[in-house]
């Protein structure tokens, strides 16, 4: 494996660094919000719900979980919602939006290592300005060659990617933490493919069993891939 | 000219296809429905403020856009504005992003005429996911070898797009509606740039001179940059 790869995409979020975290920490003042109308549980139920139906339209990304959490806020209230939870909801997305940059262990001495030795890109997700904003904030911009926001991690976008970095499938090895966007297409793709289980996964990115692949690694964190590489 | 430019940039949105009238549209009824509240007019200044001061959190795009109408709607009705109206804003921005895509006239003939003697790329702001689609639905996919979704339309945002696409300023040519983001900044580096107006533009977008530059042209219709480029 050694020999063969080249170039290294990381994932970004609960991959470099915390991100699901704020998520859930907003779905949880969201129930509390709504506590009148549901309990916590059935609300979180709601808002999955209505994220599943809304990501064909507004895709990934802050903004889109605001606009989904006033939605199912409305629905749940019966229309009833007062004005100000939604302003409530829309400043859950602001800070959000404002959160600082909290780096997962071992990710910057991994990136000074591999750094030189391969060439080094980001492939996320999620919102073009945000997830620009977060890299900046992060202070790794310099160890990558290349960042791509991708709206959707699908076959068709790692082909994509791949064409567009010039690299064949045989010489890419993707790292992340989520088996349904990071590992299965890239597998699909004939690349490898390693998962760096986060301990707080968004239920959408999660499969319901481990790939068994030639060219899939387990790992435990992300300085374990020094020992496949170096 | 011609013998300098190699590859040509297009704006998309009111440059290759009908974007701001559907900007407009929805403002028009965001004011509608806000009229028991404020008149027509004051709406509209309440939101452009309330746009200007939610860009360097939302940036561009529909979500943006409704997230920017609920902030202000909410703060006019002095937090009494109706869930349903929320409701009826999200819709705004729901039927927005499902709009057919018009093509600006001669748009496709002159594709067709330049494709093969210029590499022709996007770049465009906007939202990721639904810049994509636009692109997909409007069938100019196949023209170009490169589409740039930007967070925001700089100098360094086009500095770097020229490092990525390997293109120096001399052979670099963009073509678009906005003076702010399609002309300022690509002359300010060196490069070539054609202004086509279009008969809406957004007031961000707009200057109130136009520039005297010996790269700079001002085209009535994008067809004719044909007569400049063939």
């Amino acid at each position: 494996m050694k020999e063969k790869i080249k170039t290294i995409a990381f994932d970004a979020d609960d991959t470099l660094w915390v991100n699901e975290p704020f998520y859930r920490e907003a779905e949880k003042k969201l129930c509390n919000m709504l506590s009148d109308y549901m309990p916590a549980e059935q609300v979180m139920e709601e808002l999955y719900k209505t994220e599943m139906q809304d990501l064909e339209w507004y895709g990934y990304g802050v903004k889109a979980f605001v606009l989904s959490m006033i939605d199912t806020a409305i629905r749940i209230s019966n229309n009833t919602l007062p004005a100000a939870t939604v302003q409530d909801i829309m400043n859950l997305g602001r800070d959000m939006l404002q959160k600082p940059i909290e780096l997962l262990p071992h990710v910057e001495e991994t990136l000074e290592q591999l750094n030189g030795n391969y060439r080094l890109v980001v492939a996320t997700k999620g919102d073009l300005l945000d997830q620009e904003r977060k890299l900046k904030k992060s202070g790794l911009e310099r160890y990558f060659h290349h960042i791509e926001i991708m709206s959707d991690k699908t076959l068709a976008e790692y082909t994509k990617l791949l064409h567009h970095l010039d690299c064949s499938a045989d010489n890419f090895l993707m790292i992340g933490n989520s088996m349904r966007s990071d590992i299965v297409p890239v597998l699909e793709l004939g690349a490898y493919a390693a998962h760096i289980p986060y301990h707080m996964t968004w239920a959408h990115e999660q499969l319901p069993y481990t790939p068994q692949h030639e060219r899939f690694l387990e790992l435990e964190c992300i300085s374990d891939i020094l020992k496949h590489l170096l």
